[in-house]
């Protein structure tokens, strides 16, 4: 049998959020997240976020939350600066670009953004023959499983708070982000640093869901009518309120996270004592090691992962991912195979 | 406590699906739904379609299901033709718009459109200041609960082929629809029928989720792309495919409808013998009858439901919805209260 | 030879702005409308309205205006509220719907939207299933050549304030609504009561183009932006500011707009005369008499007119518009051959 | 006074030209390009292409021809490859997005692209979360002025061929490519070679207007629905007809734009003489000299032009466009203040 490191969601739910599920199932609720787990999980994420206005929206999935928070905020001549790597601007089929929106690409160093080239994307564009950026698209963690320290992410709100640019963070991984070992930013600076956000479920031990978290007042109105609009407004809502009631109930959040993040170092810690390097550091779930074609050829007999791009000539950039449903053991296998 | 007719998804899901979901939580399998629990599923509904080449895709709703189907079959100058009460015309807050392309709305009767209607539609669009009537889209059940026999959907597919118009079913209730007593249409001839529908499993006891059949093989192509662009392609796509392929086996989404016709057919006989008429005929899960306001406000101290719209001076109509999960002492607590 | 009754941009532009468009034709301006001819023509419009804030804009086509207004002052769940024959909903191909905007139809009298649809519409859409009506489309001359009243116009406008819903008027034959006999509205009025509205000039005498004026402080900023993002930013912009500076001299707007109900009015009487009825009240350039096929028949060896609909078995609606460079022979030729 | 080298837009329209329109005038003629001049003018361009079966249509700016074709030939989840440095990517204010389509941009070389760029952008999308490139969009004059030579010029429709790409041509000047003495390409060739283009009249002595041609069967149904859906069917169309009808009569295109190539070309060797370098090599009637910031400090007391960028610490790229209008006592004045 093939263990798979390919990627964070290739399990179900944590058994807790299984078994939650179970519990709340044949109670009678309203519909469209109006019932009382969305409300209970939106209140405990408040909490965690120390925003008592923070609103949040629970959606399906990532791409879902990217591009209806990309078209809710933006009007029609506005645009997004991203790294060029950005999930958005590679890895969703056009989802922003559907929703009539440009996105303005700089090539980022370790995935990540710097505040020069979002000072300069603001500087290129100067009249109605272009279009105006407006909302930067930070991933955290970024494509390349690194993750913004405190530092890099408050000079990113700063400039954005200088030339009126929204920040919005892709947190498809904030959990894994959050307890990196690399990382010094909380839950609550980002929701104090960015307008909007959403907080990964899917890749962090939910069965399906994110929630959207929208912190500047601006951006608040009327986002349930986009939310419809754009499909992304579940009948039973209540099923991803369940679930993230549970994931903020006893730090099961940050547990799962940990756990995830703990597998992954030690999967790098074992890759780095063979003698190899990494494509980026590795600060997450993702790690981003480079191996020979050879040795590749020789793992797919165990193990399947996926193969992020030819490095050189005789080696490729490897993707491996941890989840909080990673095996100890098959971590220690695959570090034998090397 | 208030018993809930509103709607029929005020529960989770049958124990079935939700033991099915544990059963299978921790398996590891593919992502975006080409795990085998979704390739079986969409196995049992082609079998059950007799439809050996349709393609299937799950989403996670209604909306998003129309919304992706109709931008995906359309070029930009072409249109929908609809009901004035259809879903997409009034409830989604403009989605269809929102992908581009125009509604044209004819008054149905009982909440259905008429091939006269259609033909119409077609006649009066001519030349390239006015768009292109390209897509018929009906209801099955029909907003009003009624549904459509054999001859009515035969004479439809029939002016649609005419004019080379793609027939297109919103299916959110379709398992009621087909094991109304009114009706004697199957879910192969609807297949047989109509060039793409989808099969709602939310409103009929699956925790989240529509299966999308596409039978015309021009509208193949690329759906995928389409279902990413627009957020509908889910990480752990597993969850619907399981929950489906639960469905389909053992006659459990008939058995389920039936329970929900059941239950309204037993309200509506009732309300019937108390004296009270109904603004469309009572054929699925969903009935309309006519109250006094004065009854309404005695009712509503125990049961919560849907006012549809204002009859008269003194009257309304009502909605009424069983699902699955209705309890029959909730029925006859309901019927003993008029 | 046939003479065209068809519509009122058959022949080219009034002599006068042919001779402007000469005179200036060599001399270099700045391009996209920052030319001094723009500039002037914008100043005087601005003082013809008595709306010294007025921002206005020129664009090529009556199309362009109302889907760069619409699609500019909207949000995404935002919708239009219009008359069922209104040019948006019938005759444009879906643009507004391209832009992703809804359109709620209501059926007018006589072309025209009464106060209480409006209000009906606001009723009727409440909560975020549903889009959000936000802006009243009118066309004065309606396209049905009536003409609001002040009254009429100032309670659509007073139902407007009261609803927080932007007031648009498509003024593709504004000026001879505004020469109209059946008028007590002047440009100065609309400025005054309508959020923005354009002033037509293909349809009255211009070569091409038509004045966006927008008074509502809230939907001025950025418009350029969104001009360019349509296409409706020209690069020679002059060549339509030279124009309405032409058109806005020595009343020449309003000469040409009475020449042409003149001409419509001569045509009315005479076939009243001739003991035939009209579909729509005659009060602008465009009239809409009901023949019998068989007279139409004749007509139709001579002239050249638009037949608006089938009116009962053996009669039509005819359109007959007239113009600015109508020739009063033509009318006469046209009543001997009723 | 200062005499402008801005642009080849600062003029009206060739005398010859508003002696036509003036001509035509007060004939009547039918409205939105189904008049005699623009069937004639269709017919002398498909003549001049050598391909009888071209669609020939005729909208008011590059612009709204740029989005019309992409908005019209590609499906919601096809990309544009274009250079980075296209009109489409840089200068058009989005409007490529605002219709749903993405562009998938690689830097040019002389604003450029190459065939392998073309391949990689093919290579390297490769599954639906992804976009699917389709059109290569090429400028000619490319932004920096240059031309294809046709063995450029057939090595990308080669390489479009083998992929499936449509092949689309920005042709606001491509009246200067083709008389261009670095160019060896004709208008039939490119006829032949490339899908759409459209050959541009604003830029090339026209008071507005473009002409898309389309060769490519499949891309000609409903082509003027697109057209009226975006606000770009004119209804006074003859306007544009009667212009091009004018330009490609005689030869009067190629003359206008060999006069404006050689007064850029008069500007090119005498700037070269005075030893300034070049940022691209001048081909056309845009050229591109590289000069110090206090030598432009002094040109701009006489000369309007635009700065491109900057070069360096002291110097910058200037842009110098000449037209069909320019006089060349204006050039030689501008070579002696050098």
């Amino acid at each position: 049998m093939i263990y798979n490191f390919r990627n964070d969601y290739s399990e179900g739910a944590h058994p807790k959020i299984i078994q939650a599920l179970t519990d709340s199932n044949l109670e009678q609720h309203d519909g469209y997240g109006e019932d009382k787990y969305s409300l209970a999980a939106a209140g405990k994420i408040r909490k965690e976020l120390d925003c008592p206005q923070a609103e949040i929206h629970f959606v399906s999935g990532g791409t879902q939350a990217n591009l209806l928070c990309v078209s809710s905020f933006l009007k029609p001549y506005e645009s997004v600066i991203a790294a060029q790597t950005a999930h958005i601007e590679v890895h969703e089929a056009g989802a922003i670009e559907f929703t009539g929106h440009k996105i303005n690409t700089y090539l980022g160093v370790n995935g990540k953004l710097s505040p020069k080239q979002i000072q300069d994307a603001v500087n290129f564009h100067y009249d109605e023959h272009m279009v105006v950026p407006r909302l930067v698209f930070l991933s955290n963690c970024t494509e390349l499983g690194t993750v913004y320290t405190k530092t890099e992410f408050t000079d990113i709100s700063d400039i954005c708070k200088q030339n009126n640019l929204l920040l919005y963070i892709d947190g498809a991984r904030l959990g894994t982000a959050i307890v990196s070992k690399s990382n010094d930013l909380t839950l609550s600076d980002i929701a104090k640093l960015a307008d909007a956000f959403y907080i990964g479920g899917t890749k962090n031990g939910a069965l399906i869901g994110e929630a959207v978290v929208i912190t500047n007042p601006e951006l608040k109105p009327y986002f349930r009518y986009n939310m419809k609009q754009k499909g992304a407004l579940l009948a039973k809502g209540r099923i991803i309120g369940v679930q993230f009631n549970e994931l903020f109930q006893n730090g099961l959040y940050y547990e799962l996270a940990t756990h995830a993040n703990n597998m992954a170092m030690k999967l790098a810690s074992g890759i780095d004592a063979a003698g190899y390097t990494f494509f980026a550091p590795p600060e997450s779930n993702q790690i981003f090691p480079i191996f020979p074609e050879k040795l590749i050829e020789k793992l797919f007999k165990k193990f399947e992962f996926y193969i992020w791009s030819k490095y050189d000539k005789n080696n490729s950039v490897a993707r491996l991912v941890c989840s909080w449903a990673t095996k100890e053991e098959a971590v220690e296998a695959f570090l034998k195979s090397l």
